[in-house]
């Protein structure tokens, strides 16, 4: 079966993994000390703190330890991106059961590690403890390099909604593993997303007035811009970016793949108001308005937004 | 028995504990958005993270939600003095059962935010999820101001040890409580320790070439250092600042207090060396020499250091 946690201990396994870990320019200090030390180009720093519980947020049965790293950082890396920033860092919080595998754990870490240095960005510190549940901690830093933070607050009536990614397609990956079906092509996109992370800071340097990701559903997400912003949205349905993968899987599991598009959480796609007259490298699926709420032109059906308690 | 975490939802309780957080000088963007932004003065951000699970670190039996809130958030501010560096934002997940009451949940929350304001810092993000079990995952961001930061690795032969804060009393405080003898004072420094964080920041400015905060007992986390440094150590323990409550508490268990002052943890004291000549406001304890590996003088047993998974 091979070593556990238990058997090598805290600091045994903080030594295996701190030794294969890849660092990066932002990297001042790095694991091993009491706390790590990130560059801040512009006397800022952005942060964003994220906890996923196995059983609720993954299941090692449906994603292997390599997957759940990634997906973890990935979904904090998208928050960073969010606010029109550049992620730089994460720092790891693992809490596991003793009987956790090492080899496991260093899947995990090397997953956490692989989608961090894909936006160029380092693991830079952690912490290891013991835990009947398997609870992943993650906390991602970054810089806006000058710019402005994008905010959830600042859409006007009358801006253009942008979305950058795509939709559904981790929604249809979990449906389509509840249903057993993990051979639709949607099931990778549960398993890791692929948030659009270069389109954080290139939409801010458009001129994002809000954006946010999409980590629980659009319906809900695009609803805290809403009332962060008050404004209301008009949103055509038709036009949202849905995943190639959402289709397939719908027509395998007989399922209107709407409750996907605008219900469906984990995509970590990112949603942005632009002012009206810029030009959109990204799709235009709908415009801020004064009323409140939001309408879906086109929607028979709409799906409640994600609570962790629910 | 009042509403549950369930009841309210993730949302629901994360607008009842935001409204309720005191800001500071260093929140440029503080909770309800993607992401928080802190202002970093000299460019850099010193960061760390630490785990805490009921049943392991903490007891709810023994320690009000309140005092884990705040010992939770000690340990990590700890981390970033024995930097060198000021604390200015943390960042928190909790990971919690359903039936979690959310005036308990804003008890935790308010002891967070007390102990960040005693140091000037404030809860700026976080994050709320379902758990089994109550974990609480919590990340300190702090400013160097422009000093290098105190690194395990600096110590020199010839250089000074000095304390700064006391030892032993949260190890006599939980012993006391797993002996049933809650009234001795030490019982209140296990539940809320009481780091010298202003020590940090100090010791840096004196030219401390090496750091650590004990989190995990002397002898452990004095040994990272001596292997980070390449040093050994000689200590007079009669020397040791142990804690007022720690005599109290030994008479009163039969326990030998070396065991507390050597091996117990999470008091937080700051373990610093100093170049030789350097006058200390902190009392000396040993000194840093060329021989590796660590010589007690005066002591009769030494103690394992403490490993979360042993």
């Amino acid at each position: 079966m091979g070593e556990t946690l238990g058997e090598v201990g805290e600091f045994g396994l903080i030594a295996r993994i701190t030794a294969s870990l890849p660092s990066s320019d932002a990297t001042l200090v790095g694991p091993g000390d009491d706390a790590a030390v990130v560059a801040t180009p512009d006397g800022r720093v952005v942060a964003t703190t994220d906890v996923l519980v196995e059983g609720r947020h993954f299941r090692l049965g449906w994603s292997t330890p390599y997957d759940v790293g990634r997906k973890a950082a990935a979904q904090n890396l998208a928050d960073i991106c969010a606010m029109g920033a550049r992620p730089t860092a994460l720092l790891v919080g693992l809490a596991a059961p003793a009987s956790f595998l090492v080899a496991d754990a260093e899947r995990l870490a090397a997953g956490l590690a692989d989608e961090a240095s894909s936006v160029g960005a380092a693991v830079v510190g952690g912490d290891v403890v013991a835990s009947d549940t398997l609870v992943l901690s993650v906390t991602a830093l970054g810089s806006l390099d000058g710019r402005a933070p994008v905010l959830r607050s600042g859409a006007r009536a009358g801006d253009v909604l942008v979305v950058a990614g795509t939709l559904g397609g981790a929604a249809a990956g979990l449906a389509a593993l509840r249903a057993g079906r993990d051979d639709l092509d949607a099931v990778a996109l549960h398993r890791v997303p692929r948030p659009p992370y270069d389109a954080g800071p290139a939409l801010a340097l458009l001129g994002a007035t809000a954006m946010v990701d999409v980590s629980d559903g659009l319906t809900g997400d695009l609803g805290h811009v809403a009332r962060a912003s008050g404004v209301g949205f008009e949103i055509d349905v038709a036009l949202l970016p849905a995943d190639p993968s959402v289709a397939a899987a719908a027509d395998a599991l007989g399922v209107d793949p709407v409750e996907w598009l605008l219900g469906g959480g984990e995509d970590h796609a990112l949603v942005a108001t632009l002012p009206p007259g810029v030009a959109s490298p990204y799709p235009v699926v709908g415009r801020a308005v004064a009323e409140s709420g939001i309408r879906w032109l086109g929607a028979t059906t709409v799906p409640p937004s994600y609570d962790h308690f629910g």
